[in-house]
């Protein structure tokens, strides 16, 4: 595939502030676009079909999983999301950059079918102290201490898949560092 | 080779800015060096030995070829410049980052022996245009535009052994875009 705009895939742990990240970039980056998601769930009053999301019944949702026309899908409580491959192609094919922000089975799933593009995980700030500050105290409980290197131990092993990682210790610094990434990417030399 | 440090090596053909955009990033980043050169011209009133430069014989120096001490090294006139390895690995391993700015044929050496180094190439404003203005004027005479074209086309294949090129169109845009890659670069994830 070839395509003129760059995939930007943001994910990380819920809570980790991706979201906030995700809509400054967008207001602040030019040229960069989000992708409008499908779902099965109704639409709500004010909600714009095609902008909010694209409102689908089951039985299309199902229909297009079947197609393998989603780059990501999950089922959240009893509602399908999912993102449609053509949205993201159709708009890096236009020429913009497109950032994704999803869950990290999302973002597995779009490393499957989009290896070329740039995976961004967010870090929560808590995790890169946790370790230094177990060895450094003896206060914690012996299975405490071994959840939360467990917990640790998966968050970054989960890293590894990623281009990059970003510590959201402050936000303004985290929003910063995601557009100097897509800033760097867009000055990387490519191969074809 | 393992090192805490990452090695930025700024390259392009002479005039193209890279001296004000390395200036101008050495003060701005933090965290990051400048490598002091070797050479063997003479000392002059007001420099210091180890800060403006390594001052040596032009025994030592080629003692120090020989013996593989040079990540790069030219003459220039008369004297030979050139820039000790153990300079860049000994700021590396202190933690900080090194940024080299040196001519298209310096960054050459320095790939071949320290490739986990990430390469930037500047580019004069004038290449990317030219290729369009070429072909929507018909104004030049053959042989000019060829020689254009070749020059171009000589650029842009040195560029594809760099990982980022950045287009010196307006110099405040060109530090601010280095300076990008440096924080994109800090972020990437490392596999060992």
């Amino acid at each position: 595939m070839t395509s003129k705009g760059i995939l930007f895939v943001m994910s990380g742990a819920s809570g980790v502030g991706k979201g906030s990240i995700h809509k400054a970039v967008l207001s602040q980056v030019e040229d960069i676009r989000l992708s409008v998601s499908a779902t099965t769930r109704p639409q709500r009053p004010g909600e714009v079909d095609g902008q909010d999301y694209y409102f689908i019944s089951p039985m299309d949702f199902e229909e297009r999983i079947k197609n393998n026309e989603f780059l990501e899908y999950a089922r959240v409580y009893s509602q399908m999301y999912g993102t449609l491959k053509s949205e993201v192609v159709e708009t890096l094919h236009s020429g913009y950059d497109v950032l994704l922000e999803i869950d990290i089975q999302g973002a597995r799933q779009v490393r499957e079918k989009m290896p070329q593009g740039v995976f961004i995980f967010i870090q929560p700030p808590s995790l890169e102290a946790l370790v230094e500050r177990i060895h450094g105290r003896g206060l914690d409980s012996q299975q405490s201490i071994q959840d939360r290197l467990d917990a640790c131990h998966a968050e970054m092993s989960m890293a590894r898949y990623y281009d990059y990682v970003i510590v959201n210790d402050r936000l303004e610094e985290a929003i910063y560092k995601v557009q100097a990434i897509i800033t760097a990417e867009r000055c990387r030399v490519k191969y074809y």
